[in-house]
């Protein structure tokens, strides 16, 4: 039956083909407005962003019941497409018949009226059909799609990283612990620890925080590759930036420095802002005059700019030299906070900026030692609106070097096995990044909260739907 | 550093470009031998399933060193591209300088030698080096990408669902327990009952075992949705065919009957099947010559058949009237075990086949019932050399028959509110399937173990990588 109904992005799209012919449409009610003897319906059919404006009137049987018909009622409209120019819409439908398919319910939650976004997010099984989430979800989708789309164009293999994993030595954070033990009755080994040996992977096992050890596996087999997938952090951060189920991607790629690697993040984030500005036009016009005003000019300006690359060191000079206060004063040797990646993104460049060579105690064990003993290769990209979108480095390709900062850190060398045998066994020069998805649609769509660009959104106390 | 090299496959795809001239590529040794005088090397860079032939002599200043290099090592290599019509490979290249990047040892477990399948899983950090890991991880790229492409290229939505379910009312099989909690210090209610209000969701929490639920959530906002994610079965299941995580497709379409249903997963197995042979030619052909003889046949035919269509009913009486002996016998209201399944698809029809409106008691909740009252709108498509590959249903969509299954079957209303409320705002006819990712690539490979078509497979008792 689906091939019968003609979808509104096509009569929109194509509307030369169709105008004047009789159409079928299946839709929702979005709104509704009736006098005695006609009515108009704004129908969504979920293919498209914009409505299809419905007209109908006496001359259809139903036409009272479909004049009462509550608004998210779904149904089935045959009619003719009819050019309205002038018109806010450029066509709509003369309805000839309308077949009801569902029904609705007066007391239906989402009401015409404006709803707070903590509201919208008590109803996730609904939100989906605002205009709001409409358009976070579908930008989402397509953005998904470009990334995969900038990846295999460029002959990078997707490599699926494992979601549970055996090894608590990612070193990203705080990670959720997975059983299948009866809690009722945990079995002890003799000395009354907790036997993990009867567990059902035979030890502990955990979500992953980051697929990047892995994914070096594979770069050093296909050179370029990335991962797509679902990561978790149990931290119980409450803002708005932070949730604890959440997707990344981390491309890794070999016989590739930080330079390299740069270029790559800089070209990917080119990439996925550009094809969603084109093949998402209303939505990304939705945010722009509903969410954040002076988003597509962000954007745009983005998309045409070459980002700037700074080290560490001059970065921490120039806060210095500003004179401004912050809250964390600055000192070579700290962490940049939000309020400082902010400034230099906003405040000092108002464009992208990579920081690099980061001083080795602040950042992971496995990046590469810079030449000075005391800073690595890392880069972490910051963006004017949020701070940090990518972080990122080349990686200690030196077997020695690595395992002496394994040890260095505390690290249990065991654990790091066929890490380590990646570099006694053709070892090469490699660099990746991370990129939280989430922060990506966020920065493109303006809105504020991880929570309302997650379809499910999983925080502490929340796994609803 | 990596724009300096070109990749092998370049090299190949377009050699009348590079023939002649002086290139650079950087790689792993698969295999080398020399002379006193000279030495040949087969390279691979990752970027294509061939090897480069680099032909080196005395001319190196290091020639003793590059000869004597184990398996495995990086090289980065200059010379000329030579044309060698006749020659087992079209292109090979004459250094002019090879520059080591990175030594092995010959310690490295990817011997000349065949190794057992068993074996290679041991070394799962070295095995996509292998020809046939090579080959099978870059068929699951490529056939994931298939898949986005062909849901993108029709305007479905691809739709999040959560990894984290605080509900377990997915009903598709044993789930793993998430929980932050002390195991060894569990808290507890006053009644002495574990107190899951203290644990991080604040109530019990689980991997999920489907996102159908959701995508349906998801499909009644968008028409067509479609997920692809990980999946999780916490069973102690030793066979091929079944890991503890693996990734699944879950389309889900409205406005949309069985028979749409079932022409969306014809035209996707047709789609990915022949998107793999055209993008992976040499993996396929090695596939064909090394692991299933007669795979490339199969799938040539599949892609150019009409699958068969049949009612569960008419199956079990062709099964009884064959005569044959089965292990399970058959008869109406049984399951159809693979055995059943395989004689349907392999000796009745030699062809695939969708298999329909099953009895209700052995499907799920949620399908459509049909008119008899005794069977639902069930749909699993059965392929020779597998079985089932596909399984999926018309969903119930009318709000007070799904309530009575849910009663009848036992479940708990309460569970089910929102999915519910699907049915009461504008409910509509919609459908959707399930496809094991794996599956298919077991299908498109001849790979006959579900822990050689994964990375990093995890399966009872082993969660290593």
């Amino acid at each position: 039956m689906q091939k019968e109904f003609i979808i509104v992005k096509d009569l929109y799209k194509s509307k030369e083909e169709y105008i004047g012919k009789t159409v079928k449409v299946a839709g929702w009610i979005r709104t509704s407005r009736s006098s005695k003897n006609f009515g108009f319906i704004e129908l969504n059919d979920g293919s498209f962003f914009k409505n299809m404006q419905i007209v109908f009137d006496e001359k259809l049987d139903n036409f009272k019941d479909i004049s009462k018909l509550p608004i998210s009622s779904s149904i089935l409209v045959e009619g003719e497409l009819v050019s309205t120019e002038g018109a806010k819409q450029p066509v709509e439908i003369h309805a000839k018949s309308i077949v009801v398919e569902g029904t609705s319910d007066n007391s239906y939650p989402l009401q015409k009226k404006r709803h707070t976004l903590e509201y919208l997010r008590t109803i996730a099984h609904l939100r989906p059909r605002s205009n709001t989430f409409s358009a976070v979800f579908r930008v989402r989708s397509i953005a998904a799609y470009a990334i995969h789309k900038f990846f295999q164009d460029r002959n990078f293999v997707y490599a699926h990283s494992p979601i549970i994993t055996g090894s608590d030595c990612e070193g990203a954070g705080e990670m959720f612990r997975l059983t299948t033990m009866d809690l009722n009755n945990i079995p002890k080994t003799e000395d009354g620890k907790i036997d993990y040996s009867q567990d059902f992977f035979g030890k502990e096992a955990n979500l992953t925080v980051s697929g990047q050890l892995n994914a070096e596996i594979m770069a050093l087999a296909f050179r370029n590759v990335y991962t797509f997938g679902p990561t978790f952090r149990a931290e119980n951060s409450y803002t708005g930036r932070h949730a604890s189920e959440f997707w990344m991607i981390e491309p890794e790629i070999v016989f590739a420095d930080l330079e390299d690697n740069m270029e790559l993040a800089e070209d990917m984030i080119k990439y996925v802002i550009s094809y969603v500005l084109e093949n998402a036009p209303e939505e990304m016009e939705f945010f722009n005059n509903f969410i954040d005003k002076g988003l597509l000019e962000r954007l745009n300006k983005i998309v045409n700019s070459d980002f700037v690359r700074i080290t560490y060191t001059k970065a921490v000079e120039l806060l210095i030299e500003s004179g401004q206060e912050f809250e964390y004063p600055v000192e070579w040797g700290c962490d940049l906070q939000t309020e400082h990646e902010r400034y230099i993104t906003e405040k000092i460049y108002n464009s992208p900026v990579f920081v690099t060579d980061y001083p080795k105690d602040i950042k992971a064990f496995y990046m590469r030692m810079n030449e000075d003993g005391k800073t690595v290769r890392a880069m972490d990209l910051l963006v004017p609106g949020v701070g940090e979108i990518v972080g990122g480095s080349q990686r200690e390709e030196r077997e020695d070097v690595l395992l002496e900062r394994i040890k260095e850190m505390n690290l249990n060398e065991e654990d790091y096995w066929w890490y380590l045998e990646l570099r006694k066994y053709g070892t090469a020069t490699h660099s990746g990044f991370g990129l939280g998805f989430e922060r990506i649609i966020m920065y493109m769509t303006g809105m504020s909260n991880i929570r309302d660009v997650i379809p499910f959104p999983r925080t502490p106390k929340n796994a609803e739907f």
